[in-house]
């Protein structure tokens, strides 16, 4: 490999023996691909190792092998179980000692916060001998950064705000240095576009997309299903000049091929898709949720600035809250049961009515694993809106997973219909 | 290292392009990590990957390496992008070729859909040779297992529900013999104890948790700070037969000395503690909700069967809405501001009187980036709680963070301030 595409390719490494048990969100890996796209490398290897410090230096020695950039996150604090920097000591050979300016700006930072180091702190100060000191200007643990058999290595600490912080200041003006060293200025920031679609299976998007990309393009195709649908993405392959023209094409390509599917591209999120709609036509909406629990309210709060268009929402849980809270009749509930088109539509209308939102979604079903009937199954699902006038309407829908992958799949659903509903809207 | 080591090492190896963008829950290694160490086996490494042939056979080769058991998941689909299978071939030189149980199995599986298999599917069936076909009881996608430079090596669908199904039917079963072979049976199974605290942080933990552990203990302790609170793990140190007696009686050590800072352990959540102490008690909740949007409301409506304690929820995000659906007066809102003591105290109060539900939470707060006061600055958030009779309480915290971190610290904040209420109504 010359020493450019060695320069392209970046591995992560995370340390943390709970991070091997998952089921956590890994908010660091999207912050650290996004930050080395812009500057022409590619993550192409994630790594995840638990405190054991044979196997910390096991993985950082395997990853210099692969990538010329190589960024370890955690294991720099102060406790018992942190052991990243022993681990670089003994895979590179470079002795731990205490390095004064490392020392000082962690007492300054401890001062500023009316404490001095303590004897686990006093361990933040050891850093490999040819390693530079990273100044962490969010927190106390100082980071490093050194080379090592032809690979840039970084440790920083596993905090989101003090990797982020550490990240800007001191990495990515480092290698943007060493990219223009090896005469890649200006380096060519990998592009990535992605689409987000929902209420459209990956074989189906597969097949709509078919002959799209041309073998020789200089851009790959990636399909990624999750439980609220299918990500699309194009991404240029590294370090070819080519043409943003084709890119863009290709994107028109995918838009033109999956239409309505497509409910948001890049960092979007449904709730702030929805929420630009809403704000761009001067709505306001409440939400009636049963089965899915507060979780669609959550979504669309999750937007800043989402006051000026959520008025509220209602819980509904028990069925006389649905009378008590949204007039749904108690004849009506036990005429079609609580999960029925006739209730969906009633818990819609009645928040509309009751809140004087412009509109009101509402959502009842079985999120199981128990309440099914003979003619009711888990993952029945039914969604109702109301636009005001007689603009009442509901929509059914048979979601299969578990009781959390059903309810993220009805709030899902629920929002898409509020999108489609406001873009009609929109547009007569 | 001795076969039997290497037989107690795995590394999962997670193959998918978009997977190395991070932002997801990664959902399949906390089973893939459970099941393994049920017989013995600890994941020592995770490797994520994506869908390029050269990487994922220079992957797997690392893997073999350091592991004895490699489980890769993703890449086995029909569509352009998935390339496992020409990626194992590469790295072990076994080749491809079209393998009739495979062909089969999967146009049986198709036809009870109703469909044939078309071309991309046909590529499914196409198992390096030397390997043996697993079946897939759930989906199409055939998998395989082989055995490479002593390791044993299996490639799995990414879809949970397939990789979880051969897991069990077809990996775990083949390991047990492998390990029977080895005599290591019965086999050391790692136990792990998991401990799940709130409200304290992670060098206090550190602190408090200082000396218990010993050097030459067979177990290790290991802290993770999460958004919501510190975990603390003990571990017994893979195949030392280490006395269950040493475990317990750390476990007890913990529980001690961090008291009611513990408020679940191993898996359970905190909704779920919350549930149990509500059944227990015959009691039901209803939550109100301001800045929180539904947060609350839906990790306790998470649990499945919590339709017998959880009443209702107002999310109330406007003025008008507070009082709509609380009765809090518009004058006390004027004269204290939504975010005050008083005003979730009245939150709690008319929730409680309007659900008729034993006992009633109330969250306002600023969640930010907006909204801020001179007095009342981004983070600040008053829970109330009112149990019935005179019993009406308020606490104030200040949360750190973004809009969506103070949320979620506000969420399980709340939700602890009703645990702690409750054991003490059970304790009087």
């Amino acid at each position: 490999m010359t020493s450019s595409v060695r320069m392209s390719i970046a591995e992560t490494i995370a340390i943390g023996s709970e991070l091997l048990l998952g089921g956590r969100s890994d908010s660091n890996s999207l912050f650290l691909a996004d930050a080395l796209a812009a500057i022409g490398v590619e993550v192409r290897f994630k790594t995840i190792v638990g405190d054991d410090q044979s196997d910390i230096a096991g993985v950082l020695t395997a990853a210099c092998r692969r990538a010329g950039i190589v960024i370890m996150t955690g294991g720099l604090g102060p406790t018992v179980d942190d052991c990243t920097r022993e681990a670089v000591a003994s895979a590179t050979g470079f002795r731990l000692a205490r390095r004064k300016e490392a020392f000082e700006s962690m007492r300054a930072r401890l001062a500023q916060w009316g404490r001095t180091p303590n004897r686990g702190q006093l361990r933040q100060a050891l850093i490999p001998s040819r390693a530079t000191v990273l100044p962490n200007p969010v927190g106390s643990a100082p980071g490093f950064a050194l080379t090592w058999r032809n690979a840039h290595v970084f440790a920083l600490p596993g905090v989101p705000s003090e990797m982020q912080a550490m990240m800007q200041k001191s990495v990515i003006p480092f290698l943007v240095n060493q990219l223009d060293r090896l005469k890649q200025a200006p380096s060519h920031p990998i592009t990535r576009v992605i689409f987000h679609t929902c209420g459209v299976p990956e074989s189906d998007v597969n097949t709509k997309l078919q002959g799209l990309i041309g073998k020789r393009a200089p851009v790959a195709l990636g399909l990624l299903a999750s439980p609220t649908g299918v990500l699309v993405s194009l991404t240029t392959r590294a370090h070819r000049s080519i043409n943003e023209a084709v890119l863009r094409s290709l994107a028109e390509g995918v838009r033109a091929r999956l239409k309505e599917w497509v409910y948001a591209e890049g960092q979007d999120t449904l709730e702030e898709v929805v929420g630009r709609l809403l704000q761009r036509q001067k709505l306001t909406v409440a939400v009636a949720e049963s089965c899915t629990g507060g979780l669609i309210g959550y979504r669309l709060t999750q937007v800043p600035g989402s006051s000026a268009y959520v008025d509220r929402g209602a819980l509904c849980y028990s069925n006389q809250a649905k009378t008590d809270m949204l007039g749904v009749s108690a004849h009506l509930i036990e005429q079609h049961g609580a999960v029925s088109e006739e209730v969906a539509a009633a818990m819609a209308k009645g928040m509309r009515e009751r809140s004087g939102a412009s509109v009101a979604l509402s959502v009842t079903g079985i999120a199981g694993p128990g309440g099914a009937t003979e003619t009711k199954p888990v993952g029945l699902v039914y969604i109702g809106l109301d636009g005001g006038g007689d603009d009442v309407r509901t929509k059914e829908f048979r979601f299969h997973g578990d009781r959390s992958l059903i309810r993220q799949r009805a709030a899902q659903a629920a929002l898409d219909v509020l999108r489609r509903w406001l873009i009609d809207k929109a547009g007569t």
